[in-house]
């Protein structure tokens, strides 16, 4: 049986997890979470990213936001904003559930990954969900206005501030969790995935901490990334943005680039055809398909796509 | 000017609490309010007597349920039934907003004093509500099925288990707030009116703060109750049952026997007139009235009556 590694950040990344969830079965699959987003709001323990995974994985999400729960309330934030509270983190009603109980659990002393799998099992979702440490990782923005903590700059700047770097407070000391480490040295592991979620702001947290960087270098099996750059804008959030702002050329080249030796493979959209040369030139295996996932199929075929060119890399 | 001051719990007390916020202002009355049922639950500081107050004051409470808030949603506690989360203390998606804008001031540094008094004036209350301390008393019921914190014995048993008495832990070394001191020290306090809340779970722990027992019995200005057990029986809440339980006779004059030497004055139910005379024959001026609060006019009707009985007192 062959079994495959996702890395993936919040909405973009979640979309292609869930295709892959539909191809293969939970002892198949696991994915790799970006934590750098988790922040303690209103003394809440919030993970944006792995709550994202979860409600996509488990059809709860809200298909018209592209974030947070279908069917939601916000009474909640209604009455503490009438209350002089502080409402920039839009928190529903049912959502908020599931950072009281992720907290719970946390000050109960268990680890961030045990505390996402119960919640992940809570919600009928079979697939493990890694958190990328037990640690708190935290993605700090260096922009024009200072240094903002994520969220700051995400939602109550919406990323309006011109981004100059990054930094991952807490990475030097974090550690992968021992499931992935455990997962990622099984002799059946034939692949892993990048999902196409903002490298800089959802992937390179991750990468951030060195022994997960070292073991997908040292990874026998093949690396590919999906591109969340088509046509040289971003499906979805500041990519696009942040590249310009630091200089970077704003396009699927770019990503590939950025990743580096970490790669072996890279999906393009069939709208960036033109880049594959250039691609390819870098020492990459190459496919151009329609990526942009608007419905399940899409998802799915994305996702078979992945697993395609993973066999040939 | 004459200023008063009314001791409450939670639902009963805060209807005569309305009743005399409609006839006295903001620098007339205050209140004195019991947290002996305060306790922390999903990592949240719960008021619930300041709580029923603030909502009964500002037109908030649900008079169908008599707790909580009216117009009320509960996806937050669904959701949180559906992660496996503790579910027997119902939380309404609006009145989760007061805990932890609650907390959040708490964990800030604030005094319970000054968190209440913030969020009274979200509200738009104007009356001062004081709690009885700043520092955490816990009222614990002896119960034939062990100790019980309130919350425990009161919802999650539902005042099932049979009471051998009680222990207000922290009493000990809790003080009044100055703001109680100032108050009753102001040569213009007129009276003390302890409200038809449950005298053993609701007042007893007020009164188990030594500084604010012995503030009352030296007050010069009178003291009246109104009975909370009217022909026999608790209008609300189980009153009567631990009466029972400990042996006392199910009646007004045992409730102001209970209160004893701290009384000047007590209003009994017209039902009741029968004690009358005994209750007379322990030396207090009485009033027997229609006591029973079913409409706003019943608790204005009610508070002109404690306000006249301290005239005479």
């Amino acid at each position: 049986m062959s079994k495959y590694l996702a890395i993936t950040g919040g909405v973009g990344g979640a979309k292609l997890a869930l295709g892959l969830s539909h191809i293969l079965g939970p002892s198949e699959l696991a994915f790799l979470v970006n934590t750098g987003d988790d922040f303690e709001h209103l003394g809440l323990h919030v993970s944006p990213d792995i709550d994202t995974l979860m409600y996509t994985l488990s059809g709860l999400s809200n298909p018209e936001t592209g974030w947070g729960r279908a069917g939601e309330s916000w009474h909640f934030i209604e009455s503490l904003r009438e209350l002089g509270g502080e409402t920039w983190f839009k928190l529903g009603d049912r959502d908020l559930a599931v950072h009281v109980r992720r907290t719970t659990l946390l000050e109960e002393g268990r680890r961030l990954t045990d505390v996402t799998a119960a919640l992940f099992r809570a919600v009928g979702i079979e697939h493990q969900a890694l958190p990328m440490s037990d640690a708190p990782v935290r993605t700090m923005i260096n922009t024009d206005a200072g240094q903002l903590a994520f969220q700051h700059y995400f939602v109550r700047e919406r990323c309006e501030p011109v981004v100059r770097g990054f930094a991952y407070d807490g990475a030097d000391s974090a550690q992968a969790v021992p499931e992935f480490d455990a997962w990622m040295a099984d002799a059946d592991l034939a692949g892993v995935i990048i999902c196409p979620s903002n490298p800089f702001l959802s992937i390179d947290p991750i990468f951030a901490i060195a022994g997960i960087k070292q073991t997908l270098l040292d990874c026998k099996a093949p690396v590919v990334a999906v591109s969340p750059i088509v046509d040289g804008v971003a499906i979805k959030g500041p990519t696009a943005k942040i590249m310009a702002e630091l200089d970077v050329p704003t396009d699927a080249a770019a990503i590939a680039a950025h990743y580096g030796p970490l790669l072996d493979g890279f999906i393009i959209d069939e709208a960036d055809r033109a880049l594959e040369t250039a691609i390819r030139a870098a020492g990459l295996d190459v496919v151009a398909t329609q990526s942009v996932m608007r419905t399940l199929d899409d998802k799915i075929d994305l996702a078979h796509t992945a697993l395609e060119l993973l066999q040939v890399c």
